[in-house]
């Protein structure tokens, strides 16, 4: 199988935009008709999660490259939960969207290998596409999740810089004057250095919030050979301006995830008014393309549909 | 219900140890009988690891206060293996063992609080007394599980210093001539001191490392508030004599975790020769009150027994 980042651009190329749609159920949340009256019953809840994914994914399959599943919200719902989210990464799939799993896993030694394995391995449970990592646990930890990529060509992204206010906690501390996310990001680009593949980006990836958008282009500085994962756009308040420091010369090296700004259109104001909740889905369509049009805008994602010769 | 932390003295009481038995199942480790000869089918592997741990709890049950599954081993396998963790955690629960769900989780805003409801809400549909949680995405990414925990009467153990050599990666760095793991221990001891019950231990406890024996009494004086779960004895070299810093005067204050060297102690030379794999359960009986033997003579732990009110 091609690695990762290959066949990441070939859809983002496809595509023409390289928008991430995050599948974050919450029950509360979901379109009458799809919504639980109660929540006693954690089947219920992970029966309506699955389905209201998978029609997610039909809306988006065509328009976006790539989908992230938060584990979080599945795994609140017990084994029903794990069992519905196993199917919408199988759906997803099926449907040649790229997954990555969201669910910021990490341990030492035979148990990151375990967790490699799960999300990763050659015989993988889940089948994701790539995982994202916490760095806490250092370098070693990473180790075992490296060596499966390297095996079965998928990908890590690793926690650098998170977009919640309180990832400043240690992730800005400074270490010789220069904050602690910079020693992360540089024992990241090591990793995605010498696994660089033709479009010069490595199997190590990283998560940078797009709610700190002065980071976002230090930190491209930092890791040239490493893609972005960048979450907060939008709900969180990062804009396709924050995000445009993200992107290489060819609009490539970054994915921009947007999870309840797409999924739970219908009840922003301007859709809900325009679709009603029973069109949910088009309120889907509508909020991802809008997101695709402002990043072409605002962006060098604009560039993406030419040729990957051009500059 | 009462705290977690009550219930966990009341435990240690009864049981008159502080021994955390670690439900790391591992396939190619599992006993003759239990073991599978192939892989291939998930089912089969997750039906074997519940059969195995429920059976190490069988055992166990009399022996010790609380045991802690590893999620990663069981995640491994998918939904066959989530299914099967949960029913280990509720037979541990029928078996009057508390639980340490240990995940390492963590996430930002909602998603925190998903993990939080999924392992320890009132709710939850994992029924765990505590979890293991990670710290890299700051201070505001653990208060809700600390407003869950409080809720509920269950509890954290958050990453300070872990037991792998690569932790010192992070974990190790100096802020203003102090290691970064010194930085989280005083947020732990925070939480734990406005959280503190009538044992004088709140609801944020810390991982720290049984290989990093100095390190143990150093932060048992950053946090005499906090609970201690360590990892690290036996298998990777922690000994008695270098956990003893992190029990307080009474025995209580610390539980000391053994996965390997308890449940697959029929691998072990010694063990072997005595039992055979036939009888592996009683080499995870051995190993068990071996440990508890080694804990009563080289640290305050032997003083348990006695009445709360003794020195």
């Amino acid at each position: 199988m091609s690695a990762f980042i290959d066949r990441l651009v070939e859809r983002i190329r496809n595509c023409g935009n390289p928008v991430m749609v995050g599948l974050d159920p919450r029950w509360d949340s979901l379109p009458a008709g799809l919504r639980p009256d109660s929540i006693g019953d954690p089947q219920w809840v992970a029966d309506s999660f699955e389905r209201f994914c998978c029609e997610v994914i039909d809306v988006v399959a065509s328009l976006v490259p790539i989908v992230k599943p938060q584990a979080a919200f599945f795994e609140q719902w017990g084994p029903p939960g794990m069992a519905a989210l196993h199917r919408v990464v199988q759906y997803a799939r099926r449907r040649d969207l790229l997954v990555v799993m969201d669910g910021k896993r990490n341990d030492i030694g035979s148990t990151a290998q375990a967790y490699a394995e799960a999300y990763l391995g050659p015989n993988s449970a889940w089948g994701a596409d790539a995982l994202t990592v916490s760095p806490y646990l250092g370098d070693d930890s990473l180790e075992p999740f490296v060596k499966v990529c390297e095996k079965t060509g998928s990908g890590i992204f690793v926690l650098v810089k998170t977009s919640n206010p309180g990832g400043k906690f240690l992730q800005d501390l400074l270490i010789d004057g220069q904050p602690l996310f910079t020693r992360v990001a540089r024992l990241v680009q090591q990793i995605a250095q010498r696994t660089a593949g033709s479009h010069g980006y490595g199997l190590a990836g990283a998560v940078v919030g797009a709610t700190y958008p002065a980071q976002v282009g230090e930190l491209r500085a930092v890791m040239p050979n490493s893609w972005f994962l960048v979450p907060g756009y939008g709900t969180q308040g990062g804009t396709a301006r924050d995000v445009a420091d993200a992107f290489d010369q060819h609009g490539m090296g970054a994915v921009i995830n947007n999870s309840r700004g797409i999924i739970f259109a219908h009840t922003l104001p301007r859709y809900a008014e325009q679709f009603g909740e029973s069109r949910w889905q088009d309120a889907v369509a509508a909020a991802t393309r809008e997101m695709i049009e402002q990043l072409q805008a605002e962006t060098r994602v604009g560039s993406i549909a030419r040729p990957a010769t051009a500059p």
